[in-house]
């Protein structure tokens, strides 16, 4: 059982960790945010990149830790680019992706946050997504990522063109990190 | 110094160790084939993924060893897919990256292989590489990942066009593999 609720959050994004500590402090839980680059592994599953990620950090740090990472999943791509997100934005870009999908009807899609906690005790993967479409086009410049290409269910406007607090009642992350704080509030009580 | 000449080659790919194997022979270097898939880092840099593969699986085996990774950089798409090479070539395929080359002139592209040696005194890494450009469409059914898509320099044919030996002539792995054999005999004398 642990002593303290302070979990430290381990993340080269500071916007990450806003995120999360604006959902955290509403119940009562302590975020300590750790300013490293994760250690990502090279798999097509995001539960096993954070699961690793989330063990090779509490080697170092030994104290309770999260480590969080997000994708988008394509399905007429084959699930491209998922776990290599972050590389495809930062190579092909949003009309890589658009280009890609010239032609095809099926532009099902979906953001996944894979979030790993680990303490002494325990190691625990809790996952969140977002269901929607590639648009046809880039539209909105809110938010980061691939957000002006994609539309959730349930919306007609893309991620880009949704203030945060729009953009939060979807969230993948905070859907995630809902499943983790669930877990954590029993487990520390 | 080595007391032995035999080098552990980590790759879950026969075909990889025969490739490395039929030329390590020439130069009376032993070669142990060990059937594991390497543990792999996220990064853009080939040299950073077979270093720290390299040391991982040192830490377990304990004996001199070599690991590879090769990828395609395509310089009109800021050098993509390089190290998730594998990763969109089971993904987006060949007609992926023909439907991201539509209408861009500039189809300049290389194979490159990162090649580390580890034993319990030194890490290098050798590099190897073929340069060529992207082809208009897929030919040939030969060789193996994007070969039926990619034109050597100073050649009209495909790797997919062209027999092992033909293609072993240009081969970015086997350059690497030279480039450790000319350090090792030296080291080993």
């Amino acid at each position: 059982m642990l002593k303290s609720v302070e979990v430290n959050v381990i993340t080269s994004n500071e916007n990450k960790f806003k995120e999360l500590d604006s959902i955290a402090k509403k119940y009562n839980i302590k975020l300590k945010w750790i300013n490293l680059p994760k250690f990502e592994v090279q798999s097509d599953s995001l539960e096993e990149i954070v699961r690793s990620s989330a063990v090779i950090a509490f080697n170092m740090i030994r104290s309770p830790l999260i480590v969080e990472d997000s994708g988008l999943f394509i399905e007429a791509l084959n699930n491209f680019p998922g776990p290599y997100t972050n590389y495809v934005r930062r190579t092909l870009g949003l009309k890589g992706i658009l280009k890609l999908m010239e032609g095809i009807q099926n532009r099902k899609a979906y953001f996944m946050t894979a979030l790993c906690y680990v303490d002494e005790e325990v190691i625990r993967v809790f996952t969140g997504k977002v269901v929607g479409k590639i648009s046809e086009s880039i539209r909105g410049d809110k938010g980061f990522g691939f957000d002006p290409i994609f539309i959730p269910d349930g919306d007609e406007r893309t991620f880009g063109e949704m203030n945060i607090e729009e953009k939060n009642k979807y969230s993948h992350r905070g859907k995630a990190f809902e499943e983790f704080i669930k877990f954590f509030l029993t487990y520390i009580s």
